[in-house]
């Protein structure tokens, strides 16, 4: 590759001569390993002229460069980077600036520190990886995610790619959600009443700053997903964990002067457990008694291979109170980032001014693409796949786990990809979780989902959706093996 | 279509007999327009295992809205909503929720009512469109970034498209803008230094969030960019505005209490103005001896046609005091929705750690296309044919302007796509562009761009980086005569 003449500067404040200046950037650019063996450099007009020096000095400066072999000439085609120039290991670039700034106190507010979740991000290297969340690659309907990207990028969807839709969504998209998905969930809502989000995660980071004030408290779910549990703590409101039972959380552990309420009532995080029936009633009068709002965080409800899933509580709801958050990062995968929010007008008007100001809208190329997924009926066919698959897979981890008898704590009744686990008395699953890594086994420690100082140390969480089925009995065997020492 | 029998639900509370729940289902369906005429029905036996109702009794239901004409039967294959049943004109919801929310006490955090600015969607069917920042489709090279799309589209990066990143970039297009693209601006940096963002604005909102507090004071530009203003207004910062000069920002006019300064010296916004060397040097001097941070938006530094860019504040930056943010939005296109964020590794650790919570990280297959693009040297190439173009049309413009007397407040020393004109008093410019719109005249009142309740109401901004360079002249000329009325 040509080195391009824009990477030249002249330093203002240099001492030596023009022509040591230009041999000592040339040096310093192949010594820091910025310009590679067999680079091209800047003929010498080009560059004289860009640096607005004479002509002669570069060609003096590339001369001795040639000399001490950082450089060599081929004839009338140039110079390059010689072959037998130092060359460093990788490059390793020296940051100009030091630093004299005291950011313990140029830092306003601090944002590290949270419970992010990380994976091996080589976990498709191992052998068993019950891991939750990943794309399975023999799952993803690839070929047409490529062909609606292709059409998506089409002279026809120009606009829809390149545009700056400000504070807009792709309409198309909106469209697809409003007559498709939502009905599937019971809701209907008309077009300002839902935002798309850059996944999941902003939907409820959204709502959180919007609802939340330092003076307001949260109610959620104990455990739950960590990074609701950063997101509540970023907000700095008051923090009301209630604890979760097999039903999911209980209405009567809801504090009494809670603000906004958080849950999963169709799969509960992370233990799996669907809220019944007249306990989302329950959830719905409560929520009335106290004038508080409900964030209900729907994902995965397209994973319900064993019965149909039940509505969403939003579609019981009478009262403008619920804020409904979707997701396609299960249902399509999680590095596409795209979700979305549904509620009042006068709260997705606040959401839209928001996310306006944080980050504008969600790519349009992603947008538009995924809106063709769903309506060419792709979407359709990859959840009715997904979901076979999960059901089969599902089958062997049920059959695995009673043979092996490990102790299962919560399981979805109706379907989902994961299940929650309780290790024997004395068992720590981070501890546990290290060291089968060795033997290839990836499992998921439960504690970051418990709220507290005290988290239990004897959860853990085996997702099903990333491992081949024919690796289930022998991965739980070798978990159970683990257990008996 | 076939209508999905997910979106079928029986309602709990419902007091007719079930077959009349089912046909009341259907019709409304087809009276609110979210069935469409032609689409075909779930076969009996589905919907009514999907409902757990006796089979019976759907057909009972089917076959009165036959009778209806709501349905059409077709033999074997099924029922089908008739071409004769009432269609509504578009599909409009009827949301089930009414509103017992008062939005006023649960909405805790306001962030409506800022200057997003707002542009006519269909811009590009107006004849003279002196708009800014929009994608011009003659000059971007969309063939070279579907085939590189394509490519982030393989079996090869299935990973880098589908997987979670957490709170991690694509390492190729961190690599890239480490070696090449900050380079060009005098930077180097290394791979912790360097935090990708949903576009320049989600940048500067993080910068925003991390460096501002109640108690702290930003300095800012004032004309500047109003998504800037309503980032820092939303932090409740306290606010100083300082008004630019012909050589932008005036470190003298920095007030003493000054925590962090927002600044554009490549190219004021909106006043395009470039900041003379001396004045950068005095800038950084200001800055250390309030011991502030600046917080450099180097937009647009790649249409410098007229002369080569100086090198970036951030380069004369021995202190680490200067945070930089780049963009992709104007030499590629807005609706990528990709920029960058340059600072010593405390800070970027903060912005790291906030965008994770916020959205987690952009989307890995617009990162991935963006680096191939750039790696070919497709980048480098618009870039150049950009730069030709503008160049071509800046030649319009200055002739045109020249010609028809129109009086210009400021332009870029380095090419830029804008020029900043001053109306003949009295003028009010956002009177002028509403009415202009009328002779398909498109040009951005300048009022927004100012602080304070006193807006200067005769600036505006004339945008060349849409318009045919065959319609400048005209389109000038009408400007021309609009004043002289």
């Amino acid at each position: 590759m040509a080195l391009p003449v824009e990477t030249f500067f002249l330093q203002p404040g240099h001492q030596g001569t023009l022509q040591s200046q230009v041999q000592q950037m040339i040096a310093h650019g192949i010594l820091s390993g910025r310009f590679g063996s067999g680079e091209k450099l800047p003929s010498t007009r080009k560059l004289a002229s860009h640096l607005g020096i004479s002509r002669i000095t570069v060609t003096l400066a590339y001369t001795e460069l040639v000399a001490s072999d950082y450089l060599t000439a081929r004839g009338r085609s140039g110079y390059y980077v010689s072959a037998n120039a130092p060359v460093p290991p990788s490059y390793q670039p020296q940051p100009a600036s030091g630093d004299a700034v005291d950011w313990t106190r140029a830092i306003g507010q601090r944002f590290s520190g949270g419970h992010t979740l990380s994976k091996p991000q080589d976990w498709a290297r191992f052998k068993y990886p019950f891991i939750y969340g990943q794309t399975d690659p023999q799952l993803f309907d690839h070929t047409n995610w490529r062909q609606c990207a292709l059409q998506a990028l089409g002279q026809r969807d120009f606009a829809a790619l390149t545009s700056d839709y400000f504070d807009q969504d792709d309409p198309q998209l909106i469209e697809f959600i409003q007559r498709n998905t939502l009905p599937r969930r019971g809701i209907s809502a008309n077009a300002d009443q839902i935002l798309i989000t850059l996944g999941a995660q902003n939907a409820l980071w959204l709502a959180a700053q919007i609802l939340l004030t330092q003076r307001r408290t949260a109610a959620f779910e104990d455990p739950c997903y960590p990074a609701l549990r950063d997101i509540l703590t970023q907000s700095r409101c008051h923090l009301a964990p209630v604890r979760v039972d097999r039903d999911g959380l209980p209405p009567d552990g809801i504090p009494p002067d809670t603000d906004v309420i958080f849950s999963t009532p169709s799969h509960q995080c992370p233990t799996t457990s669907t809220m019944p029936m007249p306990r989302r009633q329950a959830l719905l009068d409560r929520a009335r008694e106290l004038d508080a709002l409900i964030v209900e965080d729907d994902y995965e409800f397209e994973m319900s291979f064993l019965n149909p899933p039940s509505p969403a509580l939003k579609s019981m709801d009478t009262d403008g109170r619920v804020i409904y958050v979707g997701s396609f990062s299960k249902s399509l995968f999680p590095g596409l980032r795209l979700g979305y929010l549904v509620g009042s007008e006068p709260f997705v008007r606040e959401a839209r001014a928001l996310r306006t100001s944080v980050l504008r809208h969600p790519p349009g190329h992603i947008q538009r693409t995924a809106a063709y997924f769903l309506s060419m009926g792709h979407y359709d066919a990859q959840i009715r796949k997904m979901s076979a698959a999960l059901h089969t897979r599902r089958n062997a981890m049920q059959d695995a786990i009673e043979i092996h008898g490990l102790d299962i704590a919560g399981q979805g009744a109706f379907g989902g990809s994961s299940y929650w686990m309780r290790a024997p008395q004395g068992v720590d699953t981070r501890a546990m979780a290290q060291q089968m890594q060795g033997v290839g086994v990836l499992i998921e420690p439960g504690n970051a989902f418990f709220s507290g100082d005290d988290q239990p140390q004897g959860f853990y969480r085996l997702g099903y959706s990333s491992i081949h089925v024919d690796r289930i009995h022998d991965g739980i065997g070798l978990i159970a093996q683990h257990m008996k020492h």
